[in-house]
Parts: C-alpha cells; structure tokens; sequence
C-alpha cells in the first residue's frame, strides 16, 4: 500500500536535523554510515497508488507524515507509534528521506490536503506537529498560561514570536539566573505559568522552566542538550511540576490540517525563503548561516510562489 | 467545625519527618524555631465534635489526614489541596502535631473508621497514603510491572518487602552502574518496567530509574534527595519517560480506608514495635537506630497489644 | 471572608433559570417556596472586604462565581466542587440571587478583572463558563471537530453562531429523522466528528448526536430535557461513544478571564440589549418574548453603554 | 508475519457469541450466510512460524488475541484498534474463528505465556480482557467501589461472584423498583459506589445503574441490550455520571499475563466442564443449556485435566 508523489515541498532549517547530517554526518547515536537522501518535512501530488489504497488517487494534492512504523509492537498498539524503536523515519540513518523529486511512501502515512490548505502549508506539517504534540503532552488548552523557552537569543526571532501570537517577550540576559528568570516571568504573567515548554535544550533554560512553572504544572522538553543535566529535581518534585519530553509525534497530520484548514493557524510568514530543487545547496547554505526561519525547496522550477 | 480525639496510635519510623525535627531541628527550609509538637500519623477516638459536624460524634473512631488547607486557592478548588502553600500540616513548623492524648483537629479531615479496621491500621493510613498517591501519579493498576528503587541496602527490609508483596529483589551493589542496574532489572523481569517509584532521591538511583524504565513511562520521585541532581534528562525525553514527583497527598483517606477494610491490603506486619506514650523518647531512639519498620506509640498504657 | 460588590451588570437571556423561576417558580425539585432574588450572572466593584480577604480590595472590578460550595465534602476536596450537594448557588432556591445594587459574596469566589476586560465581558464568564466546562468535559482541542447541537430552530440564532465562529450550518427541518441528519453532518464535515455538544435536551437531537459522533468520541448533554430518554444506548456502547453530563461549572473563571484578557474569545457581540436596574421587569420582559441573545441589566443608570 | 498453533483450549459459555451464531444465525447487523468456524477464546502451541517474526519460535505456548486490525486507520493509529471497523475477528462472520486443530494467526496477535500460565488460563484470557477492558474505560482502581449488575438472577451465578472476591451480594426481586434498588446498594455499601459496571443489557437494570451511581462516577455497559433504551438521561446528566460503553477490548493480554502470572487474579474456579474437542456438540449443547459457567473445549483427547 504506497503511494508515489511528485511536485514537493522541503523546508529547511538551520534547526532541523536535516542540516545536522549534512554538517556533522550524525545526531546522536544515529550516524549517515553511506550515501542518504535528506528530507523529513513534505507535501506533493500524488502519481501512483498502489491497487488496495483507496483513499488516495493519481492527482491528489498530499502532506506526508515522515514516520512509518514497521513493527506492530506494544508501542504502535497502543496509539504511541512514535516511540516504536524499529520505526522508519525520513532522513534518520540509514532510512532515506524525502528530498527527492519522485518518493514512494507508505499511504496510511499519506493524508490528503483540502483545496484551501496549500503545499507549503502541507509542508509546515512536520515542524507543526511538532508543536501540536509538544502542546498535547503539556495539556495545553484554550486560556492555558504558557511559558515558552527558546526564540533564542535573536532578537529577529523574538520579533517572529511576538508577529506569531505571543503576548509577552522576555529577552534573556547572560547575567540572568534561573531563579531571577523565573520570578520576572511571574511578573510579566501576573502569575506562574501552568505549563513550560522548554525549546532551547540548554541546562539553564530547562532550570528555569522548573524554577518557573507553577505547582502542579509541567515542564515539556522539546531541545534536545546533553546526556546529563544537573536540574532542581527536588524543587520540581515536591512541587508535583511534571517533567515530559516529547519524541517527534504520533497522530497530528489530521489535526494539523484541521488546523490550517480553519484558518485558525497561520505558518504561512515562517517562510522567509524559496529555491528551486536545483539550488539545494544554496538553500542549504542560507539556513546554515541562521537567515530567515523557514527556507522552502520547490521542485516545480516555474512555481517558486508562496 | 472540628473534633477532639483520644487514644491515638502514633507510628513512628526513621525516614520520617518526626524523627528529622528532632534530631535536627530542621528539613530544607522548615526550621523549628519554637518548640512544636512532633506526630502526623495518627488514630484516635473522638471525645467532643462542633454543633454543625453531622458525620462524627462522640465515641467514633477515626483516622486522621495532617494536613488542612486553610486557604480556598486555586490548588484547593481543583482537587490538589496538598500544593496549597498555606496549609496547615500537622508536625511541620510552625503548626503543631498531633502526638498528644488529646487533639483537636478540622473534623472533615476526620475519617470514621469501620469496626474491622484498627486503631493501628488507622494510624498507618498516613503513610499507605504516601503509597496510594505515588501510585496513582504514577498510574498503577493491576498488572502493571512496577520497578521501586529503595527498600534500601538493608537486608532485612528487603526480605520484608518480599514478604509484603514484591516479585523479585535486586540488592544493589556500591560498584553497579546505573545503566548496568537498569539491565539487570530488565533482565529480571523479563521486559523493562512501566512505572518505576523512586523512594532513596539518591542521586544515582534516580539514573537507575530513568535508564530503567519503558519509553512512555513513568518515573515517581518519593524520595527526597539533594536539591539539584544530574539526571540523563536527554534519555528520559526522548524516550518520553515522564518525571513525576509526590508532594504529601490528596484525597486518599476514603480509598485508603475502602483497602483495609476490605483486607486486600495488609499493613499490620510494617509495626515492629510498641510503646506507651509515656516511653515515647524510648521509642524514638529505638527508630533513630534504624531498628525495626514503624513503631508505635499507643496512648492507653494497658492496651499495648496490635 | 467576604466581598461586597456593586455596580454589577446582569446579563438575562430567555434560556436561562432567572426567567423560568419568575415564570413558572421552579426547575424540576427546585421549587421557589417563599420571594427571592433572581441573579447569577454578574460582575461588580468591590465597596468593602472582610479583614482576611487579601487577594481583592475596595474599588477592584471582580466577576462573581455564583456557586459556592458550603461543605469540604469529597467532591469539593477532589475538584468538583459544583457537584457538592449543599452547595449556595445564587438564584437557585432557597437562596438569593445577586441582582441587586448592593451584594456579599465569599471573596474566594469573586475573581480580579483585568483593566482590558470591561463589566459586560465579567458578567458574561458565566455562561462562557458552561461552554469551557462542557469544552473540558468533552476534551476539545484545536483542531477538533465538533458538531453543536441547538442554535434551534431560529434563523437569527443560526446567523449569530456563523458570526461567532462556526464553520457550517445545519437548518433542522421537522420531517429529518436523527439518521439522516447524522449522514448530514458527516458529508457537511468530511468525516464524522469526534465530539458532539448537545444543547437542546431534545430527545431527537440526543439521538442524532448519538449516532452523529465518530467511534470512540463524545456526546456532551448541555441541554436539559425530561427525566425519560429513549436513546440509542447501544449504539452509543458498542462504537465507545461516551455520553457526559455537566452540571454548571467548576475551576472555569480564571481561565475564562485568561481568554477575554487575550482576545481570543470576543463574547461581546452577545449582548443585544440593555437596560438600567429600574427596568428590570422590562428587560425580563424582552428576554421573555425571545428577543435578542442577551439582555444586559446595568445600575448605573447613567452609564447604559458596552 | 503469521504462525500456526495447534493444540488449542476452548471456553465456552452460554453468553458468548458462539452459542448465539450456532442457534440463531446472527447476532444483530453480523449474519453467518455461509458455513464458519466458531471459537474467538484460545490458546495454543506454536508449530510454525513466518520467517519474519521474532519473539514467537515452534513450541512456545500462546494465548490468541482475536481480533486483528486490517487497515492502518485512525483508530489503529490512536490505540483503539479495537474500533477499526475492518477489524479480523474470530467468528464473527465472515471471518471463520479458531475452534480447529490447527490454526493460521497473525503473529503480533499470539502472546507467549510464562510457565506458569496453564493453557486453560491462556484461553480464559479473552472473557477476562473483557473484564479489563471494562475497568479501565470505568477507571477502577485498588479500593475503588464498584457496583456489577448482571450475575443475573441465579443464586448458582452469585455464589460464584461471592466465591471470586464480591463483597456483597443483592439478589434482584422482579417488584423492585430502579430507585429502591440504587437505595439498597448504597444501603449495602455505606455509601453509593462510583463505578457501576452493567453487564445485563437490562433497560431496568441500566436505570438501576444511573441512578445508583455516585455523583462525578462512571456506568459502563457490558452487557448489550435493545437499540433503543429508555434511560433517566437527565439524571445522569446533572449530576455528571458518565455513561461508557466497551466494545471487546484492545492492549489487554500483556496485562491479563502478568495478573495471571502473578496470581493476583484466579480464573480457574471458573471452568466447570472440559470436553474433547470430538465432543463438541455435546459441549455446545451444555453450555446452551445454561449449565456450569465456562465449558472448556481440549484438543488433546489423552489430557482432559485442568
């Protein structure tokens, strides 16, 4: 049961994994040991189905969920696929991605996009799912008060934050200690946030999300640091603040799209740059040196529009 | 709205706080300043209730939760009265204890106690709830393969965890690693535990915990340790092995009580010792040399039988 | 521990209970035995506060939560305070409602409004706040589908839904049996939704939310109906499609203040009328005949505007 | 990924669904219009194996899970396989079940069993998933009330549910009403349970359930009745009594092994009757008839013991 497309998508950015394998040849444990196609993050039109697949055809327009689990283990049967240690995934060695003109996928993997979500937006699934699951393991609802760690030290990101819907900006100082943080976002938010979502990975950041985050709350982990982190576990603990780390996502392409079909998300101004497949490497070379947010690869040469 | 008890049960052990006031005056940042009665475990016959207390009256035996939210705050409203931070908790300075013939004490933390179950049982309540809250942060239920780091290095409590229900033991030897601690106990079991309940909050043995346990599982920290601690946090947030704490407990009592009186519980073999209130230094030496489990002090000094 | 209010705005809309106790003088066993004041929905300025009250002072704007539970029972100590049995309830006989110049409520249950949320808005957090415990009870998130049941059968009702967010409408016609409007729904959405908030209380309209919702989600019974439904019970069970009451609210006004604060929930355009407190009679009168969506009741007689 | 097992255990009882396509051809929209195999309970020893599959070689004892996802769908993905409306399952038409001497079955659907789980034990697993299932959508846990309707009315049947743990027993009088039954289960319980778990399908016995239930508690139903039933909905409502239903079960016989295993639960009391597999008509015909509680089917004709 796969599906075949053509005319994708890639962003990419200096973020995303994709550049790590380039520059450094491995994340990790995970290490490009022979020649490996990059690209996680796609959409495309579909040109071949195979002869079971019925809700795809030649033609429809497709976001394409980068992980395909191949086990039907304890992990997939219990809704949590993304944990399963044999999955197949987009660009993580020695699987190839999808950064390629024509790419066979596995089509439960493979979700239509309606007529008024576009294939950049379809692209943006991947990194949005990031977010969408980020949000689900925090419990993250309408009204939540949330902390997030992590534009950066760029103030051009702050900015994209603030344009993106935050409501308060902290730029952070080097002087600054975790507890100091702390307190001026309990300041700035009148209160303690209930959930901190912590995106830089660094030690700092990850004590001051605990410091921060109000009893009974949670601390989700999307960065990604190093092995060891010495935390005020005892501070978290006895306050019952959870700690979470995410692991890519499981079941967010339908809600993503659901998402940006509704207009109730906008990712559209996180893509700051375009190139033609041809000029990967160009468009690799610009988000290696931190330009912009979101640099987009369009296959389609003579369609280099949003 | 209050009642007045006599005849309480106090048990007494060398992990708790009792013990911890006495001998230093202090734990992290409650200090003893004054003097202050010691005892938050604890049973009793009630010998007064206020006019408006419909559930209770003169004669009733009950059991009795420490701690008393004062203030109607957020934490109380939503059903986690324990991380209030004004609350009146029985043995913590500066609030008084309950190790005392007489007591009087918010009499809808008074939980009358059905004929089959003991003043004993009822003192002990207090820390089958410590249990009962870690569990159910934790998600146990039956048939859950749960891994406790902690009956600690002593022989003695190891054989009576095995008497009280454990599967398997694994002794801890100074030269284990935390990773090769953690094999072993997959090893042990046959598959790596869901849940791991982490009772030393020595540091090593929290690594043990997060090495040990399932990806999408849960690790609970009971016991207390150093305020800041190097964890392999990286390992537990990509595996998503969510880091829980216990602060006291919450809405425990009913259940507590529900489990011994329907004998699917059985606390009795934890008391060791027993002493009449009048002996009560003797029993605290007797705890602070690590000798026995709980030891209890029983106010009527012709009743020193379980 | 109290707080005195005036200058509270009384929004009255022909749904709610203040006009059925005037009408009929009861709601099922709620019978109106002897003369009460109506009023449940209201905000205020706070003239005077008991001595212990910290959190608000005279001249603070305060939205008022009109349930406050009088006993620490087991529901208010584990979180669901609305479904303790002796709870006061404003306008729920036999006690007084708050539509008056002058009244006393528990401070712990008056809530600080932001200087961005006006009076109007503080009035309206208690019918925003059947939706958020409904929302919490049904689990939506973004990106869910969900499918509400009872703009009923007025045009101007469905035309205002349209304008507050709704993506599709859904005329009812009489001769439509609840199967067929369910296959509606799904065409109309794609696919089924996962949720379903059943205003009306109609039994019909309980039906086809039954079989209107998708395998494994959710039916949540807002509205109120006889004692008696005949509903299809086992198709609910086999395809795991829960069925959930609320029963007014809990836990629902700082978040609901976080929302309005944020501007993403704009309740304003709600209010449809208004009139001075000396036109009450008035005002009940228009809510009566169907007229408008709210109807705002205002005691300053010389400030009648949003 | 399939292996083959033979030797199988098969339960059989007078409510399970094999009785019912073998005397009436159908249960509900699932009609048999062709000859099928009947048996969805079994268990087995392994006589070959894909070459693809891992954790299961020839000779291994296996429990059999009988229903097997088709399709990769949003249920499978979510962990509620068990909704997949393309669902394998044994026997229930037109899909043939287990009830033969030799079996093909999806590998990730065959379960070792340890030692010291009988093959009897490894076939009950199923009518115990059941029971799992049912208590995890119910939310049961260790001193949780719990109220069962359904040993139905035979004093045989309640003797048995005395003898495996019920703490109370209320036989049903034909003249009682729903209400006066709730009374007597609170009466019985000291207070009203908040878990009613219906097993009888009975519209009188799920109004029983409603109204017996405690306030905030959970009515599952088991047991299945009419399409339409006609139920105090509003009560339920009001007072936030969920309503849950079970269809068979996912993610239980990992569990259901470690209970047995760990002989926290005793399923062998159950099995009154064994019969050869060559004596199955007779086996049918006692378990039709109403006698014993489960009648077990053995394929071994030299080893007819438990």
């Amino acid at each position: 049961m796969v599906c075949m497309c053509c005319k994708k998508q890639y962003p990419v950015n200096n973020m995303i994994s994709d550049v790590h394998y380039w520059q450094n040849g491995r994340i990790g444990d995970f290490v490009v040991k022979q020649p490996m196609i990059l690209g996680h993050e796609a959409s495309g039109r579909v040109v071949k189905v195979g002869s079971s697949v019925k809700h795809l055809k030649e033609g429809d327009r497709v976001a394409i969920e980068p992980g395909v689990p191949r086990d039907i283990d304890e992990f997939f049967k219990s809704g949590h696929y993304n944990l399963s240690p044999s999955i197949f995934f987009c660009a993580t060695p020695p699987d190839d991605g999808n950064l390629c003109r024509y790419y066979k996928h596995n089509a439960n993997f493979c979700y239509k996009l309606p007529d008024n979500v576009t294939y950049e937006e379809g692209a943006l699934i991947e990194p949005l799912s990031v977010g969408i699951h980020a949000c689900r393991r925090a419990g993250v609802s309408l009204g939540s008060m949330v902390f997030i760690c992590g534009a950066d030290l760029s103030s051009d990101r702050l900015a994209m934050a603030k344009e993106l819907g935050a409501d308060f900006l902290l730029p952070v100082r080097k002087e600054d200690t975790p507890q100091e943080l702390s307190k001026k976002v309990e300041e700035m938010l009148g209160c303690m946030p209930q959930i901190t979502i912590e995106c830089t990975g660094v030690q700092s950041s990850i004590q001051t999300a605990i410091y921060g985050t109000r009893s009974g709350g949670v601390v989700v982990l999307v960065g990604l640091g190093a092995e060891m982190a010495t935390v005020p576990l005892l501070n978290a603990a006895v306050r019952e603040v959870d700690i979470r780390g995410v692991f890519r996502y499981c079941n967010t392409w339908p809600m993503a799209i659901a998402m940006l079909a509704s207009k109730k998300v906008n990712v559209k101004p996180l893509v700051t740059h375009r190139f033609p497949l041809e000029q990967a490497l160009e468009a690799f070379e610009t988000t290696r040196q931190g330009l912009g947010v979101k640099v987009m690869l369009k296959c389609d040469k003579s369609d280099q529009k949003p």
